[in-house]
């Protein structure tokens, strides 16, 4: 399988070293050779069809901040010029979210499915914005497009969704999708005032040093996107949403609601009347009410009950294997079977 | 598709309602007609080569205790009488566990297997007991062993594990896998003492009249040993497993855990280095911290984290739709590909 990773932040870093490591196990489990042929980056790009040398392409980018400096396959092509120029089966798609107009990320994954490539993003930008057309423009050519890493990270959100749903139909999706307001709203109940908080997760690596989309709610927003077209069908975008994030949320309302048993939460639900981002107190023993930096989705199936899946959503490495995951499972739809 | 249903208490006939109710449903979406040709109670059998008519025999039931009494084909069959005389593609077995020698429900998918019937069981007494042997019984010849409402009732545990395990190597399970014993440790830390908690377990409906299975730990360790096998690819039965119980926990232990942040759950562990059931002590914020009658079970993987899998692990309907997911797996692989 050849593929072309365009972002070399975090995540494409992560992947190349997952790759590195992992290519005995991926050939023997699952009969799987990962050739990366092209990697762009903001710079520019490194481009070989018979495969690139990963463990340079990471030096590289470690020493120069760009693999366009790689010795006879860099250059300053665009990933458009990428596009055009090498044999892929996959474009993975991993550079920064964008939700003013989700670039350059929308352009990178239209061209590649104009183009006849599969597409694995973790992207959430072009997904928020476009997701109905995307989703459509890849089924119309008969093309994967991938997105297990965009709500979650590692966490497997959206096969998880898949699997409960088999036999029984999900009717509502919850969702704490976010961990630095989840690690800022756990901090007030143990008595830290709202700067404060912010101030540690910050600190803690967990926030941006802009944290804005996530306070807003915009990241929570994005996600419940992804997952109201995914696990409900729903054809959504971002405008369609209504999002109230926890700027709002004072240390009084979460002393009000610790007195009756419940947290305060940034939860977002999509369900047959609607799909929001907003504050709601849960009880303290509700799968929801998660501690920190975890996410937690939970699925209201209408026979088998309320499933949730937890964990950190979030970390490179994470996030790199659930694009293996995608990467895996269109490799079982190009072979036209499932490996078990 | 043709099945026999062998066992026919609240598992059973929570399927027969739900094949009822969800006829359309299976067909339009998994193109699945499933006709149920035998069903198989402590006192006989009722059996229609071209399929029963479940609203007579959930009447029949109901109303005489056995499902031998409905006119013209009801009869004194035997399980075994039964398998040799229809034709069908899957054994359903919902018998009641055992753990001294997994009867009658080890014979059943004993003879099911041999006769080259595929087999969905709930019933953790055979496996428990036997699971390796089973096992390799069925892929001998080629036919499915399917298990999901075995642990965690309508909880899908093990395909989670599945879709966790892409890509990716699981590395630990933990779990706690038992709602009375759950319900109890919650109840303590709330100040009952260990008989009140039972005794409203018991009133609740959570605990068996018989709560030993329960408070031993056994009930965990069966689960845990489907865990091993299944996620693990360990080759364990239930007397490879140290178990220890909650009888002796006291209230001291539990404030002596409070007093660190702590809470303590009984959770089965899974890993390279031995397979047991343990009263633990885990951090409060920890996902396993689950309250009442959750289920929790938790993998550890080499690159992507800790995954969380809760909800209530219980249930008829609940496990009756964890056989409908078997009964869809079991289709596709008649077919030999997956529907989505």
């Amino acid at each position: 399988m050849n593929i072309m990773i365009v972002g070399f932040g975090t995540v494409g870093q992560s992947l190349a070293q997952l790759l590195l490591g992992y290519r005995d196990f991926l050939k023997k489990a699952y009969g799987m050779v990962v050739r990366v042929v092209a990697i762009v980056d903001s710079k520019g790009a490194a481009v070989s069809q018979r495969g690139l040398d990963l463990d340079m392409a990471l030096r590289c980018k470690r020493e120069h901040g760009t693999v366009a400096k790689m010795p006879s396959v860099g250059s300053e092509m665009s990933a458009l010029d990428v596009l055009r120029s090498v044999e892929a089966d996959v474009l993975v798609e991993a550079t920064h979210t964008n939700l003013m107009n989700g670039e350059p990320g929308m352009t990178n994954i239209v061209n590649a499915l104009q183009l006849g490539l599969n597409v694995v993003t973790v992207n959430k930008g072009p997904l928020a914005l476009a997701m109905p057309m995307l989703k459509e423009m890849a089924e119309h050519r008969k093309l994967a497009l991938k997105f297990s890493g965009s709500v979650g990270g590692g966490l497997p959100v959206l096969a998880f969704a898949k699997e409960c749903a088999m036999g029984d139909r999900i009717v509502k999706v919850e969702g704490v999708l976010n961990g630095t307001t989840n690690y800022i709203l756990t901090r007030m109940e143990e008595g830290l005032g709202f700067d404060e908080a912010l101030a540690e997760a910050q600190e803690k690596g967990y926030a941006e040093r802009d944290p804005t989309l996530d306070i807003s709610g915009m990241d929570t927003a994005c996600k419940l996107v992804i997952l109201a077209n995914e696990v409900l069908g729903k054809r959504v975008t971002l405008k369609d949403l209504k999002i109230e994030g926890i700027a709002e949320i004072k240390p009084e309302d979460i002393k009000m609601a610790k007195s009756s048993g419940k947290v305060i939460r940034l939860i977002g639900v999509a369900e047959e009347s609607g799909v929001f981002v907003k504050p709601l107190a849960v009880d303290r023993s509700d799968p929801l009410a998660v501690k920190y930096a975890y996410n937690a989705v939970t699925l209201t199936l209408e026979n088998s009950g309320r499933h949730t899946i937890t964990g950190k959503g979030a970390g490179g490495r994470e996030t790199a294997t659930a694009i293996i995951r995608d990467l895996i499972s269109i490799k079982e739809r190009l072979i036209g079977y499932k490996i078990v």
